[in-house]
């Protein structure tokens, strides 16, 4: 018995590390007790729609927990929305999404796994697809469904109640997705349902249906929205503020650096797996000035590189960061691009051609300020006219960098 | 050109006699005009759920309607939401309905075409069944019809908007009613739909959904609701205020003989077929004092009966009326009711037994006022034992008689 109790012990701990909100604690310690007790794996699910966007290190935090689950011996089902997707779910946004069309959702649906392998071992998990079984029911099984809700209870769910608020239309259709989310934990009888903490509504709706399904109720397992690189927004692509789980390994660790020192923590947190005690120690080297903030955010870009290609090339990239940002060394491999010979404006090329800069007032401020250079050159000339005549390093502030090659 | 236009409004005439609520009038008469043209009758929609009432002169205002459309020759499709009654719509009511089974369903069809066949021919209109249609959606068809509303749009429905006010739960399956009446609309591509006032809404959406279908729109005829014989609430069965079409004629004529003056007028327009100009020389008639209004009413009564079983039933009806309630003349067959030997309390025979009276407050009032009488003989003695040893005429009130035989 002690040893049943520990086990419970030491997998709670793993597998709610980073977890914000666990519905409940003593439900999951029952099933991970009965699971252990039983040799039984607990089912463990995670859906998601096949939206289409390139995943990043925010997606990679419920991914990661999955792994997790996974060696711990318990049934990953990563459920793929094929169905849900064709309605389109809001949460978090503020207008109706538009429903996907067949091709679109199998088109998502190979590049998000493409993408979840990164992470994931595809051949130990189960995937399934939410469209085996919603696609089957009729009019009158989608009945019994709403049968079992009001609409006071859904115009609960804050973006529904905002938008009615604010008198933006709110589609019935839309009522449809926690509903179908929940029908969804039914089918795959799931033990654990994993999600961010702003899909709790949706993850309660499976808790419902279970119950009256005669099942036992799913615990909800809730993490945080991962924060961008901006340290205010969501992580997503649309807002450019994320480490895609693709990229390489320079742009990933000049991201991490990109940072601020307080965000620093949150990231080690969520995303890397650091033992906490460890991170706890980090933190206090920095308060009490023994660890310089660069070198732990340092640190945090190797261990973030190295979850997703290699330490070694986690290395590399902080040597290339040294290299080129702080001893200004530039003998190392820099990204390219090409132009053909003539000139160009300062502007149009930091803006439009490099992307450097989001607006033409960031970059005129940033040739104000003496960030801009060619070479070692500062230019501080708004009108300057770049000659494309020959190779040349262009640099924007501290972290943008790019050889122009001019043939 | 003429002859069709004068045809268009001869019928026009006819149909909208009666209609509080025409959508629109404009189109009503353009469809007329269609039809009468290219001699393509209308398909005309009216939707019932089999939801095992009695029908009563309320729901004949309708069927009586699907009469005429079917006698200028147009095409009457009698809707029986075999599918829908599942669901139970609440219009009007203050609850969510329960769900009924198939069994009560199938019942409760056979049930209501019996006493249809009173006032339609059977074999002259087509009967269809929702479940024929609604039976084959999936769940991405309702998805499809779902997307079609907004929340808000379904939340202005007065019962809905109400019940939500009041904090009292609004299921989300009644959304899919309105819709689904809609939904009925395509699947017969109606013409014209028929309904209550209060139907309104749901009518309308008949209107969206063939539009977004690319169908031309239904027309929305509304009638008004019957009022009860007390005056003041909607006909129904369960409020005891209302004119079944299977009573027989003494019942029918003595319930005309029991409203008002007043509501006479709105019975003579809404549960008759006598012409307009023809009730207005009646009303003239009682104002200028040269008609009572006891005989106007009489004939009501014998319109009525009339309608649902014979005119001359609807005269002997008159007669035994004026025999009993005039004339005092007890020589006439009487409703009977067989006791046993023994003895009664005067107050239960009144409640009780006969269910004259609804309260023992108001049989209370009755003796006390000298309504009450055993043969010729008042009864004022609220406790009263009545002897049950021979035959006798019982009487409370003007209107509540019957004959009581000891065996």
């Amino acid at each position: 018995m002690v040893d049943i109790e520990k086990e419970v012990e030491r997998q709670f701990k793993i597998l709610t590390r980073g977890v914000e909100d666990l519905i409940s604690e003593e439900e999951f310690k029952s099933k991970l007790r009965n699971s252990i007790k039983n040799n039984k794996p607990l089912v463990v699910k995670l859906g998601v729609d096949p939206t289409g966007s390139d995943l990043h290190i925010g997606h990679a935090v419920q991914l990661r927990k999955l792994k997790k689950f996974q060696e711990l011996g318990h049934r990953v089902k990563f459920l793929i929305g094929s169905f849900t997707a064709k309605i389109g779910d809001p949460t978090g946004k503020s207008e109706t999404r538009k429903m996907l069309t067949s091709e679109e959702i199998a088109k998502n649906i190979k590049g998000w796994l493409d993408q979840v392998q990164i992470i994931l071992d595809l051949d130990k998990i189960e995937v399934v697809y939410n469209g085996d079984w919603l696609e089957k029911l009729t009019l009158e099984d989608t009945l019994k469904l709403l049968s079992q809700f009001t609409v006071a209870q859904m115009i609960q769910r804050e973006d529904f109640a905002k938008r009615l608020e604010a008198g933006k239309p709110v589609s019935l259709v839309e009522f449809m997705y926690p509903i179908l989310q929940g029908y969804d934990s039914v089918a795959i009888e799931a033990d654990i349902e994993l999600g961010a903490t702003e899909q709790k509504f949706n993850l309660l709706r499976g808790r419902d249906l279970q119950k009256n399904a005669g099942q036992e109720q799913q615990v909800c397992m809730m993490t945080p929205i991962l924060v961008g690189l901006d340290g205010v927004e969501k992580m997503s692509k649309s807002l450019g503020n994320y480490i895609g789980l693709r990229e390489t390994p320079n742009d990933m660790f000049g991201k991490v650096m990109s940072i601020s020192d307080e965000l620093m923590w949150n990231y080690y947190e969520l995303a890397t797996d650091i033992e906490l005690e460890e991170i706890a120690k980090l933190r206090k080297g920095v308060e009490n000035g023994t660890l310089h903030p660069m070198d732990v955010k340092k640190r945090l870009g190797v261990e973030i590189v190295a979850m997703y290609h290699s330490r070694e090339e986690g290395e590399k990239a902080r040597e290339w960061f040294e290299n080129v940002f702080s001893k200004k060394n530039l003998n190392v491999d820099l990204p390219e691009k090409e132009f053909s010979k003539g000139e160009i404006k300062i502007i149009d090329l930091i803006v439009k051609e490099l992307e450097f800069c989001k607006s033409t007032s960031e970059a005129r401020r940033m040739i104000k300020q003496g960030a801009v250079k060619i070479d070692e050159d500062q230019i501080t000339d708004l009108n300057y006219i770049v000659k494309l005549e020959k190779d040349f390093v262009f640099r924007v502030g501290k972290k943008k960098i790019v050889k122009i090659i001019v043939k």
